[in-house]
């Protein structure tokens, strides 16, 4: 597979059926399938169908192991870690961690650290200062990758989400500050992109696996 | 006059002869003046006419003491504290600061504590924790505010500035981030509304003094 | 508590189980809860819990009193008005009203004073003239607040609402008429924002009755 | 000439020769001209061709009267009104008049009564209540339209202005605020477009001298 | 009244026992009533209540004649036309008309005459050049305003519909283009703005039958 | 060359020299060549360099005939038509029309034939009406496309221009109209980019001629 | 007809009633019809009516033949292609295939060869490299037709899809990344607009067949 | 330092007095300096008291080596790789290309590979199938990083340019575009931000250098 991660399912608008269809091709093909974005409903019929499946209603994905197989593995720790301003922001971050553990690694979870609590972040300092890549999801203003940015030597990787109201227009105004954002480490993917978040990072923390 | 304080000449666009002779009419009234947005050539015939004014070029503006007079009273200084995020919100926090002082305030000044230094900020706190109001000056993501609102409890006039380039939009990314501000004491003016800032710092700072 | 004020609540996408737990902690810790956005099934699982509960429901607010306590404490009037364009911007006024009882005070509602009807809000000037501070709801072309601002001398918090159609774009060209407003005594929160907008005007308020 | 008046020329980005030959042509057939958005050195070319020309640079127009005749028919007054918010907004302003005396009529013009100073303006109501209709030149937040259109009963034309600073948007926060006024008698041209408010004016006032 | 013509309901967001009320009081100050926006639901209470109200369900209104009488007055015809673009424009036309009705005209009515279709438009012109004022509701483009504002000299009154998909944005491409019209007879209200633009197109109208 | 056509130089922001250098490149790869948004100051670069090369400074182009040959060859003519709304519209217009030329087509060219004076369009239907593609350049509300596309049954390239003040937003308003043309056969290019228009009308064209 | 095709239908909020008798008007005057935007419950009352109806689900279109007649004509093939990027683009991309059918094309469909997996276009290079016109139906960030146009020498018609999330908009960044594409043989149409592009389409490979 | 790699300088708005000595302070506690977006003038300045600074033109950047050294020590190759669309993305690629230089790389430069010419990306894919990150920089439609992000499994890091006209909005169009890349490896930075593209680049290939 192109990018040694075998493809990922963006669920959204797909019927349960092809659904089904899809991750058994990818199954058969011997490859460990993500599915993201999703809903109740779809996730119901493949967990039918295959019932080794890992659904996760918070982060709407689900994940199917190796054929044959489960996933047993040793995950990877202590690379690579995931934070929240808010607790309304961990969908995305969970859709993060999701794709992080089909990638293999097991990423340190810190909930609710927005930078209007700031004794909230400076508590938890020592669990990202030795990793090799931060996952920052934030709505709002987004204001916490920069501040996470100026503690930390390693790539932010921050994702907006489209938490708020009025003003926020709909993750616009986190993105955009994200984007602007003074410290030189941070980098930005789209609005709600816990995915691509969490894949990002994953391949960063593979940098220093790879013997090229 | 009808705020308490004389009326403010706003001085982009009019005429160096027209400022002159609002000023005398201000002046002849009694009234001690502000003027904003002044550019150096208007600064120049101003300063001709009215010796005793004060020009700020950084500021862009120009104070002139009511007649006969000098702005030599004690200002009331340890109330109002202003910060910017990096050196170039200087020229909009110094507009801040030369309307505070017209308005008889002595603030304090606090410079370069941007969001990417979390130390620099940490070592100014006993100087903002104490006062009645505080202005901040940030442009790019215009996170500053958001952190200073955690650990304040008096309120924060956010005032976003055009400082950055490409999504920072001119200083529309520091506004909605402001706006979206998750500390519940942050309130915001125009961009580069340096003025607006100092004013209604000023105005909160004189509800102590109030004696209705 | 940081600011002098209790947590306060943002209910939206939380569960009620999770609300409850939330505000069974503030209160063993002898804290006042304020909750905002409020469903009508999430109140009704609340005030089941806690009878003494005080829920509004167009505020889409519940408050409730310090543990064997009462809201019975004296409110302090006269200090604070809220004022609204129009009916419509009722619900966005009763959430700064709510927010304001919930940090001790009782402020002077004046509903539908809007541009278009000028004497009206003449008529009322009497009530708004002597106060600390004064929060502005309007929607569409938000006008309202720099009218006031006009009359009055104190700071004037201005929130947009979302009231209006087409080019009204959901509250965005109130928030710009209210962030350009000519009036120097108007500053601004967020879209509907009416919790923020209340919670200032208090903190302004509050300077008057600080001894530091 | 299809609408009752001769064609009006916009001048920005045509050669001062082409002007000439426009107006020549247009002197020929017998009407009375109208130049708008004129420079100053296009005004030069113009005005040495034909002396009769009455130029305002102000409200960079230029006016021709027909061919061996000049403007000294009565002009009819007591029918429309112009305002401004403030003094910058007065360009505009000058170039609707410019264009009613084009057409006929001698407008009532009242100067810097923006809604910062609500006194102005209740001391011009006699001067605006008996017109057929009121052109309204307003930047910043645009509020004054609204104001005006609460006082009288005739339509009102409102024309945005560019004048303001950061979130006036070059003058989009006061075209938004015009198009979303709460009073019914307002309508909106484009910004900066006092030719056009100018020209709907004289158009209303026709109305009650038609005899169709 | 005001204008007059007596106040006009906003009913969205209101109570059906609200408005019930508002009429009432409307009804007996002796005014004749006209609602607007109003839902099925509330108009099947309002007509229960006020059985001589005359409901328009495309338009969304709601007429109620003057306590003790009836719309039985004649209505001034041949001096207003109401053109729509396109069918789905109906709506916004009828609440154009609805509102001229109230005001006591009978407008010309041409449905479906836009600019793709050129010939239709051209086959109507007889009965629109010789009106005092024509209202043009238009989605998608909006370019039938500045067509019909090139073949006649009274105002035209733009009215952008949200008629449209993709890049119409909810009406802001046809409200920018009215905005922008080459036609100097085109002046524009609110998108789905029926009611405004029947009511200034009402306006203009009386001016002929005015005798100040 | 890929499209059957050499490569056409983008010449803003490379300097007169790299000009030159590219433009014998492909001279000695016996291609014809094209320069577009060409200065003055570069065109006068590579006219000296170039003595056969022709310079249209309106358009902002330079064509470059074959090595050893002339532009000499018969342009196809009365196959493609080049209309404006407005005469300040040409620049982008000629080019299109330079485009055209180097292509090998002599399109027929129709200036100011905008919406607002109606007669002048319809004056001009028979050149238009036997075309086989039809570029419209218009800037304001860039209503013409629409117009033309309701009189012929060829494809319409729409270019927007940035020709307008302020709700024009540089030629968005006119591209948003022309995005959401009524009429089916209208298809569009970026603002401005008179090039694309005229490549697509020949690219058009050629269909007839192609043999495949 | 005007454009040699005869009216298309616009189905989205006519009635199922008014839908019939359109058609039956049609089907009167000899015209085949095309219903495009038609919901499942409009489709069945037409189907009913006109047994011979073509309904396509996905597409949302409905195609009747002229009256006594059937689509039993050859379809011209090998002429046009039709491509989308993801298979969510299906709707769009099938809406021009029905459209273009409809005016006796047969396209040749290519779906999922969006640019993330870039051997998949290039497998299907010689499908379209030597057509008449092609349909790129792309969301998100919008690239393929860029690409596409890269490889052929026809005109692509771009047509935008509202897929994808966040910084999407709904169809916006592919719509500009489109508009901007540095591919000079791309034009576009409105996001959605599959009955335009293959309208389009559908007119350029006609030249081909024209003897004019 | 704090991320391992001394203060970068943002010389813009910063007098070249201040500069020297920024750069002195940082030389004396023994750090190696880089400033950006530094003008011709600022660097004639730096570089007389300086003489062993680099300076980049086309960057606008300067290098300073650590005190009593050079740059001398041997950069890593073969880790990191720079692309540009077009050779006007240039200046934007060399600001990415001194910072990589300045934290110890030497990436790989592919200039004008831009989509619209797809053989020349094919041709380099062996030079960028085996690095550790890459940077891409791309205008207009910016669909450059995606297709690259197809070929290859490490992270892309997008910097959007403000290169283009008309829809290009100044880099916007392609800063969407490259946000909602269907490419999972690709992350955004703000537009033209060189500098932080490189430094997130240079960040990830440290991963595999890092002992920790
Ligand atoms: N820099 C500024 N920003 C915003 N408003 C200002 C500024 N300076 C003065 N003003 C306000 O503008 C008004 C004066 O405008 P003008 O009549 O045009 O001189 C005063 O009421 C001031 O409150
Ligand atoms: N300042 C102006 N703003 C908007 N439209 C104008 C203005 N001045 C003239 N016009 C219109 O522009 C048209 C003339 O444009 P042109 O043919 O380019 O001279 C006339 O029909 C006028 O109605
Ligand atoms: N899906 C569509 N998108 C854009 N335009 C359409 C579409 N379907 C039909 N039309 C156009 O809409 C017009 C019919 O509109 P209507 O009169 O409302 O049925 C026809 O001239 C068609 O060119
Ligand atoms: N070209 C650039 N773009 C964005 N950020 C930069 C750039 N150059 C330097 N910086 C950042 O700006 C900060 C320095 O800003 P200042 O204190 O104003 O010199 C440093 O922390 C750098 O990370
Ligand atoms: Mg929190
Ligand atoms: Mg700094
Ligand atoms: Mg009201
Ligand atoms: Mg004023
Ligand atoms: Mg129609
Ligand atoms: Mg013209
Ligand atoms: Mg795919
Ligand atoms: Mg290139």
């Amino acid at each position: 597979s192109r990018c040694g991660y075998p493809e990922v399912i963006f669920c959204e608008g797909k019927t349960s059926a092809s659904l089904v269809e899809i991750f058994s091709t990818l199954l058969e093909s011997n490859q460990r399938c993500l599915g993201t974005r999703i809903s109740e409903e779809q996730a119901e019929t493949v967990l039918k169908q295959f019932p080794q499946a890992i659904y996760n209603q918070t982060a709407r994905t689900v994940r199917i192991p190796e054929k044959d197989a489960a996933f047993d593995e040793k995950l990877i720790a202590g690379e690579i870690a995931v934070l929240t301003a808010g607790t309304s922001d961990r969908p995305v971050a969970e859709e993060a961690i999701e794709t992080l553990t089909w990638m293999g690694y097991e990423p340190d979870f810190i909930l609710d650290v927005g930078v209007a609590g700031p004794h909230r972040l400076q508590e938890q300092l020592p669990r990202i200062q030795n990793v090799s890549a931060i996952v920052v999801a934030a709505g709002m203003e987004g204001a916490l990758p920069s501040v996470v940015g100026g503690w930390v030597s390693c790539p932010v990787i921050a994702v907006p989400t489209s938490v708020g109201y009025g003003a926020s227009l709909g993750g616009i105004a986190a993105l955009l500050g994200m984007l602007n954002s003074c410290a030189a480490n941070v980098t930005v993917v789209n609005i709600n992109a816990g995915f691509k978040a969490g894949f990002i990072a994953g391949l960063i923390a593979d940098q220093k696996h790879s013997t090229s």
